[in-house]
């Protein structure tokens, strides 16, 4: 999430009441969590095994529960519970606002887009022109549709990501301050749910089109010209690239890359990045001619394990 | 999908500007796609593989790209791309309305049927006696429901075929102007999406009961007395007869036949017709005394593998 | 379901015009289901199948279809149809009673909890204090939700239970009358449905967090602390013990017991009983080091096969 305007070291320390390392008026221009930073950026990190990771990631301020050498050019705030912290900034710079009405005001909708009654439009969403929002559709705070896109009814556009953080008492939740760009002429079918992301986007690209009940999770990204078919699942930080075709009901794992033009058949459930321009299929997928394969051998299975005995 | 009233040759091929074969007062009483039509449809091709199946198909009118033989009996609309030329027939005789209410003015409700609050229902749809609709439901507009219905909350009937055609610039939509049908005493339950058919209806048969999230395709037919479980995802046309049992989660491939009293088991994922009366199960789906066998065979395997090393 | 207040026998038998065996004035306490029963609660079998299970169950009042013996301390109600008697009982007792706003004046509704637009909130709910019900989710009449707990849009709260009977003529519903209790600092995800009890409680543990497009059948018990991912689908009657994970698009079986911190990994579907504390993987699942071994073994197949020959 971007910062406007930007925060300086010193108010965002003030803020959770933290000492820190550094220029008081260092610039901090965004919050991201670590798959996400860039220069500017704030994170946090609370576990010794990551801390080298969170020090030499791109972002330029670390919430830090050590008082460690600081790396040139950045700066460190020091405190006890950093993914406490780190969360209350997230709540202090994008507050939750309940809404008043079921279209926000404050929602930016462009010429010829037609919003069925029952769908609900969140504080701050902006939405192209030539849309069709059907009934019952929830599209929350913050969230950003471009032109011509096409939403069928009960679908979710930015439910908050699934993502928790066990403590003795119990899971902590990691505020999700991201959104969901749908591009332009994008459509999304009935009952879907396509989550916002941590603290980056979840993007689906131009011209995509996905069938019902598909799930998109958080800071993925769908390329442009793919086809998703009913049921299918989608974990979050996943990379799907241009022209791919999910049938139906597929399962795809979290922070994985699917290649250009890939096509899984349907039920497969993929595990790990697959290239592009290949067929695959199965649970775990591989190549569709070895899965067939196999199968043809599962199929005679009975009759040789007769033979052998 | 009917014309009401019919039009003629000449009216229909004058909005869309193009030339024809024929009798200017032949009558056309329907536009359908190639896999439903009927002696007084129109019905487009736009691919050479194509010609031939469309041209002795049951439709008496064709738009086609090439200036062919007309069949006795029949007339030929000559137009570049007859894809778009359909579409655009169908947008003007199936436009879209925009609601202006939850509950259309134009819907008919039968006697002691209830709509709880929250319930979309769209212009023209039609539902018959002693039914009730759960709050948050979407039923589209010209859907047509029975008598005794009930649906769940959350549930989409009639959003649009998933149905595109791929050009270089991306997908085009295979606008939708069929319907869904619930007969009598059918149940629907939570969440669950049942798409209309493209150009005809897709219908659920009496004393059918569904579970939650289940997912029904364009112009699917589901018999009467079917048992649906949670989660299934049943692509379009396909045919599922009387007394079909689907257990939890399964998967049933466009275009195949379930013949009466098939049981499938759950999980399983059905890719070609079956016979009825007989239980299934497995990725495909095979006979369920097979696919225990094989599943025990695959459970010995490593012991066997590692005897003949 | 709780009778409150409690009735005689003899007004409970004149509500469905039939005989009886027993003191006029011995209390009926509740209405449950033959898997649910305890002292107090009446009962119903129509299966000579089933006479024993029933007659010695902690039921004390049974609604039975033959003249038998009646077990000490007990009474018996004889009925022709003993299912429909018992269903006109739990309608009179539980009657529905249609909404006249999305949110009902007889909700109760604790400090602090915000409820978004859109959301429907039936007769005699109860929610806790700050909770954040989001837009467009359903909570159908006596559901009961705890402090701090989130739903996510458009999910379903207390649909009926998925429970017909087979009869000649077509399926006979069923009729619920139990409850959904969401225990405190749970969060449900977008689009999921949790179905309320046949007779008792569908209950969701402290601190349980679900992804989104997640089933929950009728009277299942999920415990404390537990991680549910997308697309699972949990069927009804079963136990899921405190620290339990269900990895994406998990499959559980009905009226079976996972142990205490028993992961299942993605895509399986759990048949039988699992020991807690163990991994899971498969269809059915097994232990996943056991299932890995087969799935290579699988793997190296058509090499074997091929030697074989």
């Amino acid at each position: 999430m971007q910062l406007t305007p930007a925060q300086t070291l010193d108010q965002v320390a003030e803020l959770i009441e933290a000492e820190y390392h550094g220029d008081p008026n260092f610039q901090i221009t965004g919050l991201n969590e670590i798959h996400m930073v860039q220069a500017g950026d704030l994170t946090f990190v609370d576990h010794p095994k990551y801390y080298s990771k969170a020090l030499h990631s791109n972002a330029t301020t670390i919430i830090i529960n050590k008082k460690v050498e600081c790396p040139e050019g950045k700066a460190l705030i020091f405190h006890d519970d950093p993914f406490a912290a780190y969360v209350s900034l997230v709540k202090k710079f994008r507050p939750f606002v309940p809404a008043t009405a079921m279209v926000s005001d404050s929602a930016e909708i462009g010429e010829g887009t037609i919003i069925q009654p029952g769908a609900f439009i969140g504080n701050h969403v902006k939405i192209g022109t030539n849309c069709l929002i059907h009934p019952n559709v929830t599209i929350y705070d913050h969230m950003v549709i471009g032109n011509n896109v096409i939403i069928q009814s009960g679908t979710v556009i930015g439910a908050d990501a699934y993502y928790f953080q066990r403590k003795p008492a119990g899971y902590r939740k990691f505020e999700s301050c991201g959104r969901v760009i749908l591009e332009d002429n994008v459509e999304i079918g009935a009952n879907c749910c396509i989550d916002k992301g941590v603290s980056g986007d979840t993007i689906i690209g131009f011209g995509t089109k996905t069938d019902n009940h598909i799930q998109v999770g958080h800071d993925t990204y769908i390329g442009k010209h793919c086809l998703i078919g009913a049921h299918a699942a989608i974990a979050g930080v996943t990379r799907i690239e241009d022209d791919v075709i999910l049938w139906g009901r597929v399962a795809i794992n979290k922070d994985i890359v699917i290649g250009k033009g890939a096509v899984v058949l349907a039920t497969s459930a993929v595990d790990k990045s697959l290239e592009g321009g290949k067929a695959y299929f199965g649970v775990p997928a591989i190549e569709a001619r070895r899965a067939w394969k196999e199968l043809a051998c599962i199929r005679q299975l009975p009759e040789i394990i007769e033979k052998l005995r």
